[in-house]
């Protein structure tokens, strides 16, 4: 731990929810677990080689887009046009520089076109068909849109049609209405970073963007202080500047992390009536995963070298890695 | 005073920089003056009927976007690719609803297309085509984009182009480069609200969205504490999510509106090397406009009912208006 060359840490989630297991066979609850895991690895790959925080986050968010049980990149949610739009940021805490991406339609990896932003210092945040050639100018991978669709959200899209035409909508879970992936991270140095990705909730409106691209809502990170990701009903996170507030509550209130963002969770974003969860990392590399739902994907590796992974209340040990 | 019936207060900023004398005659700096008079007239006439916060900002906002001499609406700034991007937010400090528009090209008045995406209820945030046809579905006016056209503003971007091309693109000054306006009120009944509009800055990418329409970064309201609205380089306030960082300061740190917005503008802002300026309004309706600059167009009626406008450091009192 301390502020030396030690204390590396990492955390991560896939989105907060009822996560109803019906939905998935225990194959695809394994699956989804063991591609938390590979998650985990590629960033702590890049933070026990001696690299930044900002390079291990986009790593372990680069994983999660790739993963079809997450909604970002590969297996996005779907607008209610049937389309996707997918939105990323990414913060590095120690210079406060960021860059982010919203309604990103072809960019294989919306994290990495996140990150170009940033490398880029131009701006903070490109939106629409700009910020995909942008990307496409920055050398990334590009797809065509189809490459981010899956069998589920094609099945959740119809489902929720179908709540929308009998009524039900309200019932629908969590799961079928949003999701999100993030990462913080805490390098040997001492510096800390976070990344947010999303395709938003399923049957969203074209053109609606929550708080995953949002730096202050949806992703913060500040040396000294902490590293947020959060996932949720966007629109609230915005309106309460969640992840600012985290830190802003550390920073000027002296709240202990854990105060902090139990806080957020448990009465600033419940009082609001939503489904609300966070990763999150103090200075010293301690992680936290507040949420209000049944369950939160998420796993961390602490500064011990120790993996966990979750879904639901019971958390998995997984040894440690390295 | 008080939190009583009486307390209305209303301030507005149309942007910050050198505000060269030079480039404007004397007429048209008494026409911006004027214009500048006119807007805070609009926010309390809404007042003093007895009218809430958000609709005084609205009202207040509109005028200038009208305005042709500041970067909002008709007078906005042009892109890259000499076209208009523009952005809005507005936010209801009782509530903590919002709505926001970017990248729109058609809304004749971009604050009403954010105003439109608070009351309904469905999102915080819309961007590009999506936002424009929210606001036309929502009955509001539509303009051919040439309406936001003037040729002050072609003439900056001749200037900036031409600055490029001879690399003294860092001489060029703040008024050619950018440009925002913004008004923050208190209501009879206490309430708070804040709103940002801008065509972002001369010159700017293609897809680049700076603070206004971020909730948090250009805009936040929150009853009992603050209003803030912002102008200045947009990428350091979302970094240092601007407006929310204030009223956390006020908060959580117990800072008084003075102490947190004079931290914002000349320490925070101020090191990362831009030109910073905001409106800002207690939850007595103390109204306070810090910059850095040479000037920023700014106005204000305080609780006693005294009009006050400016644009450089004497500030020219108008007189009582209620």
């Amino acid at each position: 731990m301390g502020t030396g060359q030690a204390g590396a840490a990492l955390g991560l989630h896939g989105g907060c929810g009822t996560l109803d297991r019906s939905l998935m066979s225990e194959a695809e609850w394994a699956e989804s677990r063991s591609h938390i895991a590979q998650a985990l690895r590629a960033g702590w790959a890049v933070l026990t080689a001696g690299g930044a925080a900002l390079d291990a986050v986009q790593a372990t968010v680069l994983v999660l887009e790739d993963s079809p049980h997450f909604n970002a990149g590969h297996g996005a949610a779907l607008t209610e046009a049937g389309t996707h739009e997918l939105d990323a940021s990414i913060m590095d805490g120690s210079t406060l520089a960021a860059g982010a991406v919203a309604g990103v339609t072809r960019v294989r990896n919306p994290v990495l076109a996140a990150r170009a932003v940033l490398e880029s210092g131009k701006a903070v945040l490109l939106i629409g068909p700009a910020a995909d050639e942008f990307a496409r100018a920055s050398g990334l991978a590009m797809v065509k849109p189809d490459y981010f669709t899956t069998q589920r959200r094609i099945d959740a899209l119809a489902s929720l049609r179908q709540r929308a035409l009998d009524g039900s909508t309200a019932r629908a879970s969590e799961a079928e209405k949003h999701g999100t992936v993030g990462a913080v991270a805490r390098d040997r140095h001492g510096h800390l970073a976070a990344s947010t990705s999303t395709g938003g909730f399923n049957n969203k409106p074209v053109g609606r963007v929550g708080d995953s691209p949002i730096i202050g809502a949806g992703t913060y990170a500040r040396d000294g202080v902490c590293a947020v990701s959060c996932t949720g009903q966007g629109e609230v996170f915005i309106r309460t500047a969640a992840a600012h507030d985290v830190m802003a509550r550390m920073l000027y209130g002296r709240e202990s992390l854990e105060q902090a963002s139990r806080t957020l969770v448990f009465e600033t974003l419940q009082s609001h009536g939503i489904g609300a969860g966070m990763i999150v990392l103090g200075a010293e590399g301690d992680p936290l995963a507040p949420f209000n739902t049944l369950g939160m994907y998420r796993g961390w590796i602490g500064t011990d070298g120790r993996m966990f992974v979750a879904t639901h209340q019971e958390v998995h040990a997984m040894g440690a890695v390295s």
